[in-house]
């Protein structure tokens, strides 16, 4: 049987090709510095928004038209897995990713919610063995029901923590039987709608002993996923505890917790914290900290997230770069946390939506990849370094000079002369390698 | 003599150019529908950013080398008509715009800046005689002075409206000597700091009768340039009375002003104002007042004027479309209000930027007449809103519906059918256009 | 029988008051300029947030107790009507509003839906015959469901139009029945995702069309409640086409409309337009358009709509100054377009949440009319403007003045002296006359 | 002689008083739990906004009327520092901040510099001497000079790293000379404008150093006053490296420098970055890194840093509050890091703004205080989060709990019981307690 019977297997085409249904940019078996594309690129599906998410929003019910949904309850996540590995085979995914709450309904109890969790499990596992999809990763979601109204490892409710600790106990389990490469941490309700009801230290305090058990549980039963944070600004809750990366690595600081953990960075939060995506790969990056990427973007005049397929060839070009500047992401990928529009809710859109996405990452990938291999922005910032190579930027950089030491310098200064940064001229030559990719 | 001893004429070399001193995409003799570039795009150089300002910020001082800034007084002015003509011929610009104290120095009294703003219009119209340089636009600065901290128009205080007045007329009268073809109305301090202490009332009201005394004036002198007003929602106030397009557009019709203005309008005054450079166009397209565009970017994540020269091709690509919709900007141009950034300081960085503006410009215009060409939005449009060409539809357009005969056709409807929007197709197309732009 | 039982009619107790159910500000007995403040307020309680919503969020199913929600179909509809005029009796509100959706099911067809609400109307019509309750505003929700997806008078679809305006149809007779005394126009969907697929002058033109068709009928039915347009800027749409009240203002001048509407006006879409509350009420009522409020308030730090109860004594002040120089609301009211909290879930806090909003109100009404009766900000302007008055200021405004007179009064100035605007005084008399309010 | 000639010293009138220069409830002798208000609260004044700057804007030059003036270089500075001991004298402040280019001009040299300031810092001691007024901290302007367009200690010229270091040093031994209690790192170019020729890495490694240099060089000259950081997130940078207290934290953590340096928080910088100013002051508080406040405001619909005299009674309550919690601020104060508006240009409205603000904390003091003595939040709190005061909840606190208790536990949990956060009932008490302040 098939769930998507109007959509053939996805293949690729080339930059001319007028056909919807076809890659014109991304080339699976295109090699770059002798990796496939799809190798490096990893990608990833979001169960959630793919299979499970009905494109409501806060002023209306769903648009989406999903076959599955003529099933409800268990009926409806089994029709769900069949749907999601045909997608895969047929859009040529290799990963995928999930809520626990994605995949299977929660029963009545805790107990009833494992039992769910266990069958659907299974049955995943049956169709991994029968495709070479893996799990990039998976997660808790506890957020959604209103047992986590005032937060779950940050709630003031210590029945809501022992809860949450169940559900991630029960994720690590799952993520060790299907082989998950990592294990992620979105804190959806760790925050605060107010400072004036909220034990801030109480609950970053406890919000770190929570990470330590999921570190100590893992370790205990042989998982050795990366464990991946990621930030989020705020909404739903006024601040999110992991409000940025560099806010996040403070946390991990503060609780000896930052050689456990790496981020797994998505474009659209970096945007409502007030960052460029690039900025929030930069700093976990050269903080040997970047993990993984939740591929997508955000509109820049909305101040919520929009979750949209990323379409941004500049931000994705340059999150690219600093891709490949990290040797690529390890054990992570990039994972298309992102929706079709409401007003695309035709299953065809979840595959133009996810070609879309896969196009364009696979773009940003040979532009930045160019850029690397001609050295364009080595070459500025070494011309623009260059004076600590030497005489008393060298004293500074190798630790033997000092204020006293400095002085003296700049005592004997002239004017001091700076070279223009030449902002215009780099971006033109951004656009002008863009331009240029499919040209040649 | 020169000013700009390191820089030639720049010519076009081609996308593959790696001359930083070259047009990559511009070519001005090129033709498309049979206008060449030069004709269509109607380049304007802002005298302001390029020739007067230093690149100060509000936290430091200025870092612009210009080699004219050795004078001072009428000298220094002088010496920026002279930098400027060769600015404008070295980089092949047709057009430019000022504000009255771009180009002279206020004197002591008002009559002494009278003769200042003589000397130089009669400096720079023997310059415009020996080129086919024009002036785009100019307009008068009421707003850096501190006699205008309280608005020029809308001061709380009449002597300050008169000076305005006198201003704009001594601006009416150059905008004629000069040939200008339009004349810009952009209400710098035309606003307000708090509702407090203001008069919302007085204020627009005398804004509405200084207008009309402008139209009237220019009437009585013979000055038929378009009459220009350049919404900005805040910033030096903390709310401008030409927020947006379309506020100043109930400025004009509530004032009975509506025919004798267009909109000059600013991609970066659109994203302040919350909205698409697009937009902006597009609003004042579709009601037939689209004029003049200051061709620039803001950062999307700083929340004030950045003036950045225009560097997203996305944002070039779709406000150029509106412009061929419109049938070009008549009268209008493109002005480049734009600066280099305070890190790009060498009078060789003005020529960069500008070549970056013409560049990207000319890619967008491009893509844009292809999409217009292949009619990509149109078919979409076509298509995505047919049922208003028969039955009820056309009913509704045609006027023939009403409340009762649509009650009763929705009575009779079953399930209501929509199409998907299909954005993330749409959105992919436009990418498609873009990266095979120079490849065919 | 009660729904909510461990709530008793909520009185007045004074500013001291420890009781959280009982008014500290509110009494509505309370004479000011000669009216009661029950009289001048007019309250207005949103029965959607009230009755119908459960405090869903995007992230989140509802967490709401509401103990009607026991039943479901038309017997909740039935019991929420019990509810309803328990709650307006017991915290002591005379007016309420809704949309058709929140009183009553939608139907499997639209006779089905009309039947529905015909039988609430004529439920609520025999509670309000018990009552001294009014219906201060009705209107449709055009946005929930899924045939709203491209938008309801601007849709691309002419069935959705046809649909929308039967809705409305039906809106307006229930209006009449009930005797309401404003019919209220939010453009929930009229607005777009992108102009990438957007006929922007057909949908507008579509919305001109349908309120002039919405006019003809309340005519030819005898209805003839105010007609009010509530303007925000976005959400869930990316432009909403009533962006603010002077966009909707110019629409409404644009399509000949100006005279038959006025303006709801809500305190969080002003700040997601960029514009603090009392501006858009300043601006509706120097227009003579100020209709109606909802009273609620945003975070300035999130970028969605929050409808908190109002708090801020700061603008519900400025917002009561503008209320009251308008001559109080006349048909209009103070609608508590607000929810409680996500977090605050119970029953009761549905009476907190509201006397919390009435005293704030009361407070504000308090303080606003003392600024009022002391001429504070009148004798600002006085003086601040007073060069108007006469000379040249009284020329301008009288309509002698012109370009040549103003420039022979400018060339005749000295320097020009402006008076400070004292913006840190006039801030701190309004702090003083806020922490005096209760203290004489 | 005086500056001020039409101010007199300003006394403590009471809040019903009409007189524009009196405060009305700061009362400097009133006491607080055995400490009087001018103790606890140590209002400092801002050299530069108050005797430096010139209320220029970015679209206008200064308008402030400030009689020193009419000299230039050291006569200027030299008359500013009249000015400055008046102006404390007459305002009552103990305590003034300010940054090297406050007090003296640069000189042509390095060395040059020098000479000025060892002039005006022996002339201010020399006033110090004969007033009960301290330096509560003193910084070095690294970011107003065209040499630091590409940063300082951040710069990617090593002679500004030098020159910068120079001028730091320079700093410490005039903090030290004067008694300063803190020293302030305000990174004002630290950041950068672009990603695209930024070396991130280098630049925070340097800043690190920097910092380091800093401490020992203060401990070798025995300066022991506290070294605070006051983040800020952009502005004049893209990017500011310290872009908020969590941010700074990280970075201190990473450099090993935590012990080492306290926080300066300003509130409109919390604002910029999306933060209220008490999460920033909490944040640092729960992290024992509270040192000091730039008490100002921002204005929440502007995107820049409006530095306004702090007038928002709710925001100075829980800032208050913070403080209070704190133990007040220990070395710290409260410096007015605010301007007049432009608007506000007499010198008198210096005295007017100060009084404001000091007035508004004398407010926000009174209303915290009361909420402290009452333990309004500490009631709330402790109620809310008393799960984790026995049984599992203790469990988890005292780290006696791990995933597989917690599971256990949770398998034999019902249906999970939550409180209302009663946000609504929170935020009525603190309006009850603002309004009821002053009425006892």
């Amino acid at each position: 049987m098939t769930w998507f019977e109007n959509v053939n297997k996805i293949n690729y085409e080339g930059p001319q090709s007028k056909n919807p249904l076809a890659f014109k940019f991304y080339n699976p078996e295109e090699k770059i510095n002798g990796q496939t594309m799809e190798e490096f690129l990893r990608f990833g599906v979001a169960y959630w928004h793919t299979f499970t998410a009905d494109l409501s929003d806060p002023f209306g019910t769903g648009t989406a038209i999903r076959p599955w949904d003529k099933y409800t309850g268990m009926d409806q996540a089994k029709a769900r897995v069949e749907a999601a590995f045909e997608f895969f085979d047929k859009i040529g995914a290799k990963y995928f990713c999930f809520h626990d709450v994605d995949i299977a309904p929660e029963g009545d109890t805790l107990k009833e919610t494992y039992q769910n969790l266990d069958t659907i499990t299974a049955m995943i596992k049956d169709y991994m063995k029968d495709s070479d999809v893996k799990l990039l990763w998976n997660t808790a979601n506890n957020f959604t029901n209103p047992r986590f109204v005032h937060g779950a490892a940050s709630s003031n409710n210590a029945d809501v923590f022992a809860y949450s600790a169940a559900k991630v106990k029960k994720g690590l389990e799952i993520g060790k039987e299907l082989g998950a490469e990592n294990y992620v941490f979105w804190g959806g309700r760790e925050g605060y709608e107010t400072l004036l009801n909220t034990d801030l230290k109480l609950e970053q305090d406890n919000l770190g002993r929570f990470f330590q058990m999921a570190v100590d549980y893992a370790k205990e039963i042989g998982f050795d996923a990366q464990f991946l944070i990621e930030p989020k600004p705020k909404e739903p809750t006024t601040h999110q505890y992991d409000f940025d990366v560099q806010s996040a690595h403070a946390f991990l600081l503060n609780y000896g917790l930052a050689d456990k953990f790496k981020f797994n960075i998505e474009a659209n939060h970096a945007t409502l914290a007030g960052h460029t995506f690039e900025h929030e790969l930069r700093y976990a990056r050269v903080n040997g900290m970047l993990g993984s990427v939740d591929a997508n973007q955000g509109d820049p005049l909305l101040g919520w997230d929009t979750d949209e397929f990323p379409a941004d060839i500049y931000s994705i070009t340059l999150a690219m770069y600093e891709i490949i500047k990290n040797g690529g992401l390890g054990s992570g990928g990039l994972n298309f946390d992102a929706k079709a529009r409401r007003g695309s809710f035709d299953p065809e859109d979840l595959f133009y939506a996810h070609i879309a996405g896969m196009d364009h990452f696979a773009v940003g990938y040979k532009v930045a990849n160019q850029l690397v291999q001609d050295k364009v922005f080595e070459n500025i910032i070494d011309d623009r370094y260059d004076s600590y190579k030497n005489g008393v930027g060298l004293d500074i950089v190798s630790g033997k000079a000092d204020f006293k030491s400095l002085e003296k310098h700049a005592l004997g200064l002239g004017d001091i002369k700076n070279k223009s940064g030449r902002l215009e001229v780099i971006k033109a030559t951004v656009n002008q390698y863009i331009l240029n990719a499919y040209s040649k």
